[in-house]
């Protein structure tokens, strides 16, 4: 029932969307002071210029648009930044084009485990879950373990226990399946058995089949609350029940309403050994670095120092928007504080 | 095979210790400018003295002297401090006092759920473990983890599966039952099915035996090298799945050589919000906060502020030692670099 009035609200913003196609977002209410502004990622990889059909491409960007723009109406219309962050990761979850939901990339067994966490500002609750097979939205199970248990983070099984006490939708894990992640899997696991080569699994960077391809999202609200979201199938070929960053918080995701919001991706080992979230909300916090500032030092020196990569999206209190990457690409669409939008796939 | 080795290097570390009873350590290599110590815990909580029987008290006291002068001999000894962690934390976690190993709590159906994480200061390379039921030691676990796999968490069942594979000793699960923890959760289960009482689970903190007992260990040997870890049982009643703070890096786990250790034992849920072992890294590193100032700040405002407790040990790269905690208690146990030797439980 939450459910169904979702998706009817969800037909009539992409129907008053679809006649709203410049590259500046009307805003009626410019009186208020406080910023609002809304930014995903889909994930960083190396992606060059070219790689890509133009269709790819254009596919790829249609749906980066149409999430954000769908999260940017929600706090546009003074709707909660839980809200925006929620429907526009549930839009690259649905997505097959991205490694989150649908389309996740396949464990070593060819089965996929879905992670993701949510983050919110304002008393900084979270919720977390690693290792789900079943569960559609793994964003919106991540909602429901921060809102109605007294946990942070479940996993496994007993994760996909309580989405079924809480009315998170299931689907059978047949789902997820998508020709092109298959085709990636195959491609990793031959190069892992060839000789002198077994640890190719960690070095194929394929047109971020492999271990990139989160999702997230951050957004202000007009009532000043940061919010941060991620969800991802993690690696492709991982093995062992293995957890990345996207799931922890201060690694993969962060938010406080008096710093900023980031939500990462990449090489999530790395993240979570850097805490890179949070790590860039300390700068800014203690010391008096901006959020570009201390973006750049995490992305571009800290994480390639430990031998990683990837990206984070972030916005701060001001509601100034950063997308840092040390990647090729990076998956990223944002509406800034003037109402602004920009989508990009490489490096500018 | 490396076990057996082992088992005769404890042998004959007891036996030399035993000779050795007065509380200060002799240290024959004082020419040396590099100061090496340690810190353990053994979990934070409502112990008010009195509360538990002398001969109860001398156990944990006991154990804890054990521990931290098993891990002391191996740092006096020119050891890494990643061999004096992961002993003291064997032996804490083989005892049946703590909640980690043998003597771990009970979940809601009455299984055990074991989590542990390691970290080394050199590079932050780190391993950390969710959600096994099966492995003797888990901080062994997190350690084969770290070394020989290319992730830092594992869980469930695939970590059991990797433990197989890089012989760490497996049990069955039957081996971590005590009469103790049982009674726990069966009290803990009655105070949850009474009447307007639901969430009693979450209050409840008898002696210790509710959320606490988390054990954690942080070394300096000699070569500068800064090494914590972490292993616990979680909460009694835990469902879900649930992952506490113990296996998250930055939360519950960390260790930088240039800044400090930590090893953090308490409402997870809240160590996990507040990022709390890197938020005191992170305040000495960007605030010029001492670990003592960063550490008493994240324990005793940063973390009751949002609702938790609990406390923390570390060690920073001088060798200065803290041990802060906001609850009654903390079993704990340190040798400082002069070799002082400090056994205690209650607030002093």
């Amino acid at each position: 029932m939450q459910k169904s009035s979702l998706y009817l609200f969800i037909i009539l913003l992409v129907s008053s969307i679809t006649s709203c196609n410049q590259s500046s977002v009307s805003n009626e209410e410019e009186s208020t002071t406080q910023p609002f502004a809304i930014v995903i990622h889909g994930g960083a990889g190396a992606m060059k210029q070219g790689m890509m059909s133009d269709s790819l491409e254009t596919a790829y960007k249609t749906t980066l648009e149409e999430a954000v723009r769908m999260g940017y109406q929600i706090i546009a219309d003074g709707g909660d930044a839980i809200d925006a962050v929620t429907l526009a990761i549930n839009i690259l979850e649905n997505s097959p084009l991205f490694n989150a939901g649908k389309g996740a990339v396949l464990t070593h067994d060819g089965s996929h485990e879905l992670d993701a966490s949510i983050m919110v500002g304002t008393d900084r609750n979270a919720g977390a879950v690693a290792g789900v097979t079943k569960v559609k939205n793994p964003i919106l199970l991540a909602k429901a373990i921060m809102e109605n248990s007294p946990h942070v983070m479940l996993s496994g099984k007993g994760a996909e226990e309580f989405a079924l006490e809480n009315e998170i939708e299931l689907v059978h894990p047949s789902y997820f399946i998508t020709e092109r992640r298959k085709k990636a899997l195959e491609k990793v696991q031959q190069k892992e058995m060839a000789p002198n080569n077994s640890s190719a699994f960690m070095k194929d960077n394929d047109l971020n089949d492999y271990k990139f391809g989160t999702v997230g999202c951050v957004a202000l609200d007009k009532k000043g609350v940061i919010v941060a979201g991620t969800s991802t199938g993690g690696m492709t070929n991982k093995r062992w029940n293995r957890i990345g960053d996207s799931p922890i918080i201060g690694a993969g995701t962060y938010a406080d309403n008096a710093i900023c919001g980031i939500s990462a991706t990449g090489w999530g080992e790395y993240f979570i050994r850097s805490v890179a979230a949070y790590d860039i909300a300390a700068r800014i916090k203690y010391a008096n670095q901006t959020l570009e500032q201390a973006s750049r030092e995490v992305i571009q020196n800290e994480i390639p120092s430990l031998g990683g990569d990837g990206g984070i999206i972030g916005i701060d209190k001001e509601g100034d928007i950063v997308m840092e990457f040390n990647t090729d690409g990076m998956f990223r669409a944002s509406i800034d504080k003037n109402g602004e939008v920009s989508v990009a796939i490489y490096k500018e």
